[in-house]
């Protein structure tokens, strides 16, 4: 028999899965709450273009599925947990693949717990549109051997431990990445200015054999498109550091970093475009912040 | 006619750059203010075996020599060169090898210009005992053109800009390297005892190709072995960014990390030898720890 899948939550992951899923034959059911607002007309009819079934409500969502993929935001990560519970049933195999804290895939595992029905914390390694419902998942849990095996492409990395240690990894992962961004970030508004920024990251490369321009280039680019997400996300790393008893000083100081310079308008003057260097996003920042602020690259 | 050379401050780097200039040929004075202390009669010892003169007093040393190299401590560094003045001639040339705020090294250079002195802001990119006075030097300033064409071994970078320029381009070099270090240690003190430590380290190699568990291993290493030191010039680090006007956000938040790394005894405890791995400097720490400190890594 196929598996069914069902979506809760469409935004842009979950309609990209659904629509990986349902080009390659699996039976796909979405429901999002937003399927009865204002734009529910146009997103029905995305979802019916990529062969992707309308359910009214969550309860006939769990009706038609057997595998149950929540994609929609952590803050509603519980309440769509409550809302599912009731139907629930012991052969159904629920994925939270949204709550990417550790700390909040325990909160909505004690919820389906009791239901009987299995459970598994993903957290999706990549972005979502390119790949798709073959976008790398690493997954730990007691559902997490079921949600490898099922035979619909997926690719699921099973990781040893209970729910929360897939999105532990990948918080743990994104503070190395945005931490270093946060870094590279500060180093460029001070280095930029006052000159020698390049020959900096040049003569890194003798200790760190990286092409670190290209580097400052990639992860300064990914600021100026995506600064106040990935602030969000190491703040979150920061929560759970101190959820394990470690004062997250690096993580609070680089989420404040990255912060700053979403404040900057950094995302409204790249929306269309990713910055052609490094140095573009610095000087972006310096005309953006005009002096008003005492972080102001260089100004005194 | 042979270039003559004067050391002030005959520590661990004057003395080794004194040795290898003098074993080449060239004639060296040193004076250090310690010549008169209890470890005098030493210290004069092991400036004598190493082929090096030793000066009565800072205006012999300068009678002595053409080149005067400044290899004092920062807090020092204002106080020798007001005692130096006075011995000055024009044809005297001036290198600070020690004050590495760009802030400090224009104070030192305030004092020096007036005597008609050429001055060089000399930032020194390695360890010293190992290549002696072929350590690789950066310089900035009126007299650094003259310091890169001494025949005296010297591998000397000439940086275009004003005294201050390459003490600037060491210190952002030091945040990268030491913020990173920073940020792998916050990194590693949680994800050690949570799991997945090295599997995330791995990952990131898509990202960024390094071999990341060995920069842990190595970074941690200094950490371990000279956690204090590195951590003040992490510290010196985000003065000079204050003074540039940017907030050191990381910069302030990667001393801390450092710093309590050492408070945790790590450079009693790694004396002798390296720690064979990042998992052994987290171990220390933990160790070392005993659950008195809000931020003890696994503590509750």
């Amino acid at each position: 028999m196929t598996t069914r899948v069902g979506i809760v939550g469409f935004g842009e992951a979950g309609a990209a899965i659904g629509a990986g899923l349902a080009e390659q034959g699996v039976p796909v059911t979405a429901y999002d709450l937003r399927f009865d607002g204002p734009d529910g007309r146009a997103l029905r009819a995305a979802a019916d273009r990529s062969g992707v079934a309308v359910a009214a409500d969550i309860g006939s969502l769990a009706s038609r599925a057997e595998v149950v993929l929540c994609l929609v935001t952590s803050a509603a990560a519980v309440a769509v947990a409550e809302a599912l519970a009731p139907q629930l049933r012991p052969d159904h195999l629920v994925a939270d693949l949204n709550s990417t804290s550790p700390e909040l895939v325990r909160r909505v595992f004690d919820v389906i717990r009791p239901t009987g029905a299995a459970f598994v914390d993903v957290a999706v390694m990549a972005a979502v549109p390119p790949h798709r419902h073959r976008v790398p998942m690493l997954a730990s849990g007691p559902g997490a051997a079921r949600l490898a095996t099922l035979d619909i492409g997926l690719q699921v990395e099973v990781l040893d431990g209970d729910p929360g240690a897939a999105s532990a990894v990948k918080l743990l992962r994104s503070l190395l990445i945005k931490g270093l961004e946060a870094l590279l970030l500060e180093f460029a508004v001070a280095a930029v200015p006052l000159g020698g920024a390049d020959r900096v990251l040049q003569s890194i490369k003798g200790t760190l054999p990286t092409d670190w321009k290209e580097l400052a280039d990639y992860l300064l680019g990914r600021t100026a498109r995506h600064g106040r997400r990935r602030s969000a996300e190491l703040a979150q790393v920061a929560e759970m550091l101190r959820d394990v008893g470690v004062e997250p000083w690096l993580a609070d100081a680089g989420a404040r970093r990255l912060r700053w310079a979403a404040e900057h308008g950094l995302e409204t003057r790249f929306r269309d475009r990713d910055p052609g260097s490094y140095q573009e996003v610095v000087a972006a920042l310096r005309a953006a912040a005009a002096g008003a602020d005492r972080s102001t690259p260089g100004a005194q």
